[in-house]
């Protein structure tokens, strides 16, 4: 079985090693070119809010999105040139959503440099000698505008698929429609959800409801991502293909176990390769599995140290320490680990609808670095 | 010449107060209800996102937007009814850019009603127990989310020109991608220029550069209902006809013009009547044409006067009284009041290569409706 050999961890390393880092980097160039081409610089001014709108897409990130919608389109036997477009509009749909979420979660860093709402605040105080006040809020409002800007960015992007490309009107329209209502609203569902729980008892949560909100910031989109470069891959605006319905379930799961995985970042990850500190996920109080599962073995003593510290907006560096230590002797670290990977052997068995090819290699290997990432 | 009867007082009192009003009201009905179908109400969740969402649909608006996109359909010998979706795409579009722009403004007040992140602070006070900063806070993100929602909703409605109405694919991804990117970024580098005004001394304006400003915020839009209407009226992508043309011209003329009219209606409008209160604009600091005119003409003293409260956040009523009478006095509201005049007189001379019609008529009322209204 194709899949038992690939979870044999020297498969694993031959594929990531060798073919799977330069495949990704490969996209990750095509798509960023694509973006950054002149076209699209001249439509923003002015100057504050056009820095603002390149900031993310100008610094280093992996790309998984464009890349796994590229791969579905070959692997569904397409030209991944059409869909480059599509790719492009992926990686922006979800810049623009990292832009109003890091506003949201107040977050000073990303990608190892300062979200976009912290940078336009420094630039009023240092170019406009704004007060903090007035810097704080002027922040604020080029973040909110920049994130709008990108939002329509990417289905401007969507809409060269057919008006560049070759991909046929219904096909392009039929995206759209999916990815500004069922997509958006999900997500948005997911982020309301995601700061609604950040006030709630630990107690009172099930993983299944952790589960629902993870899928719906992150699972949701990764599925869209598989199911548009497959439907350009095929031709076709029938979801009922079943190799469509394969990779956008499997796209799905591993979004889940991404989050998963950049939960467990969030507190054991290294704040150099991650680009952002550790230990705002508990400052902010985010309820993740691995709360839940840290949670169910701890004390009484355990318990009331965990909800004084989550959720403390000023704890102290000693106390982040303790609280992650906590998590891990607790199991919520490694239970949490063990979710991830059986959710993405889960997703790998979707993918047996496929003939194997080189594509179907490079998807699995998607798969995996999903969890085995460390940035 | 129609032009010169039609604004004869007489005229145009007998189009406004017989036709024109219950024309406007009729297609008010059919967007709102459009947005108000089960079919939408069933997207949005959890429960405070989507009041967010609805809050000013079901307010009382103008819906002019919606209204001259219709129209403009039918003016060009097109069926209404094909635009319906369209016309709520723009009244949406519209939409979503009031509730972030509230934010940016700090405004508490809309349509008669608390403002979308100024009612979600008040729900977090009083259903969830969170403290002022907490529900602050989360008043800011449901309004970043709901906005960002809405934005995806009018293109949603935009798509269902061709997936559930007859409009040809190729004009409805031509229409997305004009709104997503011309429009967008036009309208975003309005708002921020805006906000960067804001702070700048008065005297470095020109009234070139505030016109400007306000046909980005507002023009626009407009510019695009009327020739969103026209092209689906024609069924063509082709907006070199001159109908579309013409209709694109008077319309962005028309907003620039209707945004004249609220600067003065911020400054001497009725506060019921208004629904939002008045004063803000003089406390935010906003440049408008009404503060440079009547700055040309001010006494050294009354400069200082001004410049000392407008932008002062927390000037006191009596301030308030002071600036206003000051700018009514020195011509700042008639001289405003007669470019908004001049600028409607020439949208409507865009109207000639139209042949005379009831469509055309209600178009020049329209016209006059945007500077005469007092809310």
């Amino acid at each position: 079985m194709y899949k038992i050999d690939f979870f044999s961890p020297g498969v694993l390393m031959k594929i990531q090693t060798l073919d799977f880092i330069a495949e990704l980097e490969k996209r990750e160039k095509q798509v960023t070119s694509y973006l950054c081409s002149r076209e699209f610089e001249s439509w923003f001014h002015p100057e504050h809010l056009k820095e603002a709108i390149y900031s993310y897409v100008n610094r280093a990130g992996k790309r998984l999105r464009p890349a796994v919608l590229l791969i579905s389109c070959g692997a569904v036997g397409g030209r991944e040139e059409d869909a480059i477009p599509a790719a492009a509009a992926v990686e922006m749909f979800h810049t623009w959503t990292l832009v109003h979420d890091d506003l949201i979660d107040n977050d000073d860093k990303r990608r190892g440099g300062h979200t976009v709402h912290a940078q336009a605040s420094l630039i009023a105080k240092q170019e406009l000698q704004y007060t903090d006040s007035q810097a704080k809020d002027y922040g604020r409002d080029i973040a909110i505008l920049a994130g709008d800007v990108q939002q329509g960015w990417a289905v401007s992007l969507l809409c060269d698929c057919s008006l560049k490309r070759n991909v046929k009107p219904e096909i392009t329209l039929t995206l759209i429609k999916m990815l500004e209502s069922y997509v958006l609203t999900t997500l948005v569902s997911g982020e309301t959800l995601d700061i609604q729980f950040a006030k709630k008892r630990i107690e009172s949560f099930e993983p299944e409801q952790i589960l629902d909100m993870l899928w719906r910031k992150t699972g949701v989109l990764y599925e869209y991502s598989a199911k548009a470069g497959a439907m350009i891959g095929l031709s076709t605006t029938g979801a009922q293909d079943k190799r469509i319905k394969a990779l956008s379930s499997f796209t799905s799961k591993c979004g889940t176990a991404f989050q998963l995985q950049d939960d467990i970042l969030g507190i054991v990850g290294n704040e150099k390769q991650l680009g952002k500190p550790i230990g705002s996920d508990i400052r902010e109080g985010k309820r993740t599995t691995i709360i839940y599962y840290a949670f169910k073995k701890a004390s009484p003593q355990q318990k009331t140290r965990l909800e004084n510290i989550l959720g403390k907006p000023d704890a102290t560096n000693e106390e982040i320490e303790e609280v992650t230590q906590l998590l891990e002797q607790l199991g919520g670290i490694s239970e949490t680990k063990r979710l991830a990977e059986k959710i993405i052997q889960e997703a790998c068995l979707e993918l047996d609808v496929l003939t194997d090819s080189p594509y179907k290699k490079l998807l699995l290997a998607w798969a995996d670095f999903m969890i085995s990432r460390k940035f």
